[in-house]
C-alpha cells in the first residue's frame, strides 16, 4: 500500500510541476469544475485587488450552490464587473441567468422561478415539451444534436438502419451539467475576465459534440462576449444546430418598444405570424391570451460581414445589442411573446446555424450544418448595454448604415415546408 | 467590492428586521427549506419543551437526509405529538410517509421499500406507469395538473395549436420536490404543530399551479389534519385534478376489514370491479393473484355537506376515520388491491375532485374543475385513529347518522364512458 | 422526549451487540452503503496490513465520489489485489469500470468518459436507446426485466390487462444504484476480498426482482470472479434476462487479435453479421463507419457442462478468460465494433440467459426463464488476464479441449424471427 501512495504523491508533485511550467504567469487560472479531475469547489470567491491590483475598477467573482426545491444542488457563477453583473450556471449548460447594469436588466420574468436542476427536466415529456419545465434563462443555448420544435426524424442507429427518433424541443444543450469550468484572468490591462465551461453531448453510436463555451467580460465596461468553440471529437461526419436564444422582458421590454436589425430577409414562421408581420419590429404590452409570434431573418451583414441589433425600450434611452459575424452564425429569430406577465412577457433575439423549425425541415432548407471528425467551428456575439438617449440613437445609426440602401423583402406568408 | 457587501449587509439587516417585525411572537417559526433564500436545513431537531414549555404533553420534531440506493439525498420531517408520530418528505411532494399510534399504523407494505429520490422516477416509462416505481407512501397526492390513468390527452401548445400529450399515472406532483418547508407550533394552547410546504407544478406554456399543503396535529390527540390551498398563478384559466391516495395495508387491513361510508352512489370502474360490487365494503385476506377492484362514490353530506369514511379492522377495534367538506373534495375513489403481501396488499380510500379515469373521460363528465388566474381553492381532511371497540362504534354510529334514512345507489355496470 | 431518546439508545445498543455476535470472527466486515440504515461512507480506505497482517501480498481497497459534470456524486470502489486492480461503481448497478493487471487491460475507449449519474440518463430517449449516454464499463450487466433492443412489447397492466411498453435497451439494472453495499474479507488464506452490493429492480405491478452482486479475488492472483445471486422476491412468477456485457478495447483488441471458443452452433444475428460470419473470430483493426457484427452462439461444455472462452491480442502473448457454468448462463454473444477509435472500438463477449434479440422474439425461442415468487438463481464467471506466449497457449488448449472433436454448426443466415 505504502509503495502506492508514495506513487501517487510523485505522480502528483509531477502534475503539479508541469502544471505550474504550463502555465502562462500573465492569466490567473482557476479551476472550478473538472470531471478529468474529479474535482469540484463548491463555494468560493475572488476579489479583483488580489489578483489585478492595478486595475482601476474593482471586480469580484463568486461561485455559489443553490438550495431548495428542483435548484438544490446546482452551481452558480456571479461576476461583478464593477459596471455590470451576470450569472452563469454550469449545472444548465454555462447558460446565463441574467445580466445587469444599473436599472437595465437583461433578463425575463419566467413562470418558472428556480434555476432547475437537468435532473428534474424530462425533455421527452408533454409530447417533447419538456425542457419548458425550466426555462427562465436570459440567454440559453439550444442545440447540438438539434433544436426546434419536437416530433419524429430519421436518425442512423446502431446496426447501420434508419430509425426514428423524437426530437425534443430546443434539444439538450440546456439541460447537460458542464464538465470542465474555469476562470481565467488576464493580469494585465484591459484585465478580461472570462468564465469557460466545456459542455459534452456525447454519446455512443451518436453525437459526440464539445462545446467550449466562454463569456468574457473587461472591468468597468458595459460589454461582454460570448465566444464558444464547437469540436466534433468523433471520427465521422456529425449534423449540429445552434441557438443562442436570447429572452429579455420587464426593464428592456414593455409595449412600444423595438427592434431594430439590417434585414435583408424577413419571413413569419406561420400563419399567427404572418397576421402580424407587418408590425414584426414593435412590441406590444403584456396581452392575456397572446400567441407567439416569430420572423425568420436573414440579416445583412457589413463589410467584415458582421451585423448588429438592438431591442430598446419605449423611450429609446435603454437598449441592447448583440453583434456577430453572419459567417459564424447566419440566421436571426425573433420570438415574440407579449403574453401576460404571469404567463411570461418575453421577446427572444435568437441568432443561429438555423432556425428553429423541426430539424427535418432546416435540413430540406440546406441549413444544418456538418463537421468532419475533429473539425471544429467557432461562434460568437458581441453584447452592450446602451443607456441614455444619445448613446442609443447612435446604436441606431450603426444598424441602419449596415442596412445603407439596401432592400428588406418582407415575405408576407410562411415559407410551404411540406 | 465593498459597497456591494455593505449593500447587502443592510439589506440583509432590513430583510431581518422586517421579518422580526412581522413575526407573531405567538407562533414559533422555523424555514427548513427554501428556495427563494436559497437555504436548506440538512439536519435538524426541536424539543417541544423548549418551545412549549407549558404544553403538559412533550412533542418533537426531527429532519433528517436519508441515505443509499434510491432514497440518497431524500429529506424527511418527522413529528411525534407525544401520541401519534407521523413522517413527511419535502423532496417527494409533501407525501406522508406513515403515520403510527400504538399499534395502529396508517401505512402499507410496498414492494417499494425505499424513499424514492423523483430523480430516479421517469413517469413516462412503461407506458406512462413509472410513478408505481416510487409508490409507497401512506398518503400521496395525485395531480396536480392530471391524475389518474396514462394516455394520450389534447392540450394547447406553445404555438396554439391543438396537441396531443401523454399524460402520466396520477401526475406530477408526488415527485415534485418542496420549495418552501417550514415548521410552524402555536405557543398557546392548544399548541398546534404546522408542517407546511409548498410544492410548484409550473412550467413556461403549461400550468401554473402553487399548492400549499399542511398537515397539522395537536400534542397528545389522536387526530391531524391535511390542509391544502392550490392557486393558479398563472393570468389564464387552469384544469387541475386532485386525489388524495391514502393506502392502508397491513394493522388496519386484514380479511374481514370493512368500510364504512355514507354512500348516494356508487359504481365500478370496469368490469372487474362491476363482478365484486355486492361486497365493495369487506375486504379479502391477501390473495395471489388478486386484480385491483375500484369504486367510484359519491358520498352524502351532514348539514354541512361534510363527510366521515372509514376503514376497520376485522375485530372492529381499530380504525381511521377520514372527514371533509364535500364542497372542497366532492368525491371518493375506493381502490381495492389486497393482493399478496409480497405484491402489496393495500386498499386506497382516495377523496378527490375527480375520480381516477383518464382525464379526457373525467372532462367529459364534468369531473375537472378549473381556476381562473390567481384563483385559489382550499382543501382539507380530517384524520383519527381510533382504538378500542367502543370507539369504533361510535365512530359507525357518526357514518351511519350522516345516511340517515337515505338510499344507496349500488350501479351494478360500469358507467359508459366511450 | 427523553424517552423516546433513552430507547433509541438502548436499541442501537442491542443492535450493535447483535451484529458483533452473529459477526464471523473469520471475516472483516465493512457497510460503505445501506438504505435499511439510511448510511453512506463518502470516503473510505482499507489496507490489506491492517486485517490480513499476515497475508504476504498487499492489498487495498478505497472508496471515493466523483465530481463534475455528469459524474457529480458518482460512487466508486477500487480493489488493487497487489497484482490487478479493478473499480466498481455502486451508483451504476455495480458495474465494473475497468479491471488492468501490469500493461492488460479489461475495459475500452468510449466516446462516453465520465462515470455517468443514473439521474442524467433517461432510457427511453433516442426511441429507446438512452442507455448508450452512459455507456463505457468495462463489464455492465444488461437486465433484469428485460435486455437487448427497445421496442414496444406486451405486458399486464395494474388492471390486469394486456397493454403494451417500450422495451428500452439493454434494461435498467446498469442505471439504478445499489441499495447496500459491504466489504468482505477473509481474514485466513487465501484472504479473498468481496465487493457485495444488492440491486433492486421492484416496482409495485412490476418484477419484483433484488440482485446480490458479488465481484471477489485473492490477493496476489490474476483471477477475479463475479458471482450473482437473483431473488424474485415477489410472491408471482417473473421473466427475467441476464446479460454480461463485458467489453474489450485497446490493450486487447486489435487488428488481427482472435476470439476462441468451444461452439456447438453459431449464428449471424442480421445480415450485416450474416455477411462476416466467416470471420467471426477474427478482428479488424478501427474502421471508420464499421457497423456492428453480432453473433450468437450455443457453446458447448465440459463434463461438468462449464465452458470457457477467451479473446487474445495478435502476438497471442496477452489474452483474457471468462469460465461459467452452462447450466446457469446457456448462451453467449460476441458483438464486434471495431469501430475507428474516436467512435468507441470494441468488442463485447457476452455470456447470457438469453440472446440480445428483442424480448419478444427470445421468448418465442423459449429463451426467457422465469422465478416463481421467492425462487432465486446463482450466475457465476470466473475471469482471468494471461500474460506471455505459453500460458496463452495453454489456455487456448483448455478451449479445444472442451470442443474435442466435436462439430461447430456455422449457420450462414440469420434466423427467421418473424
Amino acid at each position: 500500500m505504502k509503495q502506492f501512495r508514495i506513487c501517487s504523491f510523485v505522480l502528483l508533485a509531477f502534475v503539479a510541476f508541469q502544471s505550474i511550467a504550463n502555465a502562462d504567469h500573465h492569466k490567473y487560472h482557476k479551476v472550478l469544475i473538472s470531471s478529468s479531475n474529479s474535482a469540484r469547489v463548491k463555494k468560493w470567491e475572488l476579489n479583483g485587488r488580489d489578483v489585478t491590483p492595478d486595475c482601476p475598477t474593482n471586480w469580484s467573482i463568486t461561485k455559489t450552490t443553490l438550495h431548495g426545491g428542483k435548484q438544490e444542488g446546482v452551481e452558480v457563477i456571479t461576476v461583478k464587473n464593477g459596471k455590470l453583473e451576470f450569472a452563469v450556471s454550469p449545472t444548465r449548460g454555462m447558460g446565463v441567468l441574467y445580466v445587469t447594469q444599473g436599472d437595465v436588466r437583461l433578463g425575463w420574468d419566467s413562470p418558472v422561478k428556480e434555476i432547475v436542476h437537468p435532473r428534474h427536466i424530462n425533455l421527452e415529456s408533454r409530447g417533447g415539451l419538456g425542457w419548458l419545465e425550466g426555462f427562465n434563462e436570459w440567454m440559453c443555448r439550444c442545440g447540438l444534436e438539434s433544436n426546434g420544435g419536437p416530433g419524429l426524424d430519421k436518425f442512423i442507429n446502431n446496426v447501420g438502419d434508419e430509425a426514428e427518433m423524437q426530437l425534443t424541443l430546443h434539444g439538450k444543450i440546456a439541460n447537460i451539467p458542464a464538465s470542465e469550468v474555469e476562470v481565467i484572468v488576464d493580469k494585465k490591462a484591459p484585465y478580461r475576465i472570462r468564465i469557460r465551461g466545456r459542455v459534452d453531448e456525447k454519446m455512443f453510436y451518436g453525437p459526440k459534440l464539445e462545446l467550449q463555451t466562454e463569456i468574457s467580460t473587461v472591468p468597468g465596461s458595459n460589454t461582454f462576449q460570448i465566444a464558444d468553440e464547437l469540436t466534433n471529437v468523433g471520427a465521422s461526419e456529425q449534423e449540429y444546430e445552434m441557438l443562442y436564444h436570447a429572452n429579455y422582458g420587464k426593464g428592456l421590454l414593455e409595449g412600444g418598444s423595438t427592434f431594430e436589425a439590417a434585414i435583408k430577409h424577413i419571413a413569419p414562421i406561420n400563419a399567427t405570424a404572418a397576421k402580424a408581420i407587418g408590425t414584426y419590429n414593435v412590441y406590444k404590452a403584456p396581452t392575456l391570451g397572446f400567441i407567439e409570434e416569430v420572423f425568420l431573418i436573414h440579416p445583412y451583414g457589413d463589410d467584415h460581414n458582421r451585423t448588429t441589433i438592438m431591442l430598446q425600450n419605449k423611450a429609446k434611452d435603454r437598449a441592447v445589442s448583440m453583434s456577430w459575424s453572419l459567417d459564424e452564425i447566419p440566421y436571426l429569430t425573433v420570438w415574440k411573446n407579449t403574453a401576460a406577465m404571469k404567463d411570461g412577457y418575453v421577446t427572444g433575439l435568437e441568432p443561429g446555424t438555423n432556425f428553429p423549425n423541426h430539424r427535418s425541415i432546416e435540413r430540406k432548407f440546406g441549413r444544418v450544418p456538418k463537421l468532419k471528425g475533429g473539425e471544429k467551428v467557432r461562434m460568437a456575439i458581441d453584447f452592450a448595454i446602451h443607456v441614455g438617449g444619445k448613446e442609443v440613437q447612435a446604436l441606431s445609426g450603426d444598424i441602419k448604415s449596415i442596412q445603407g440602401d439596401r432592400k428588406t423583402t418582407v415575405q408576407k406568408e410562411p415559407t410551404k415546408v411540406d
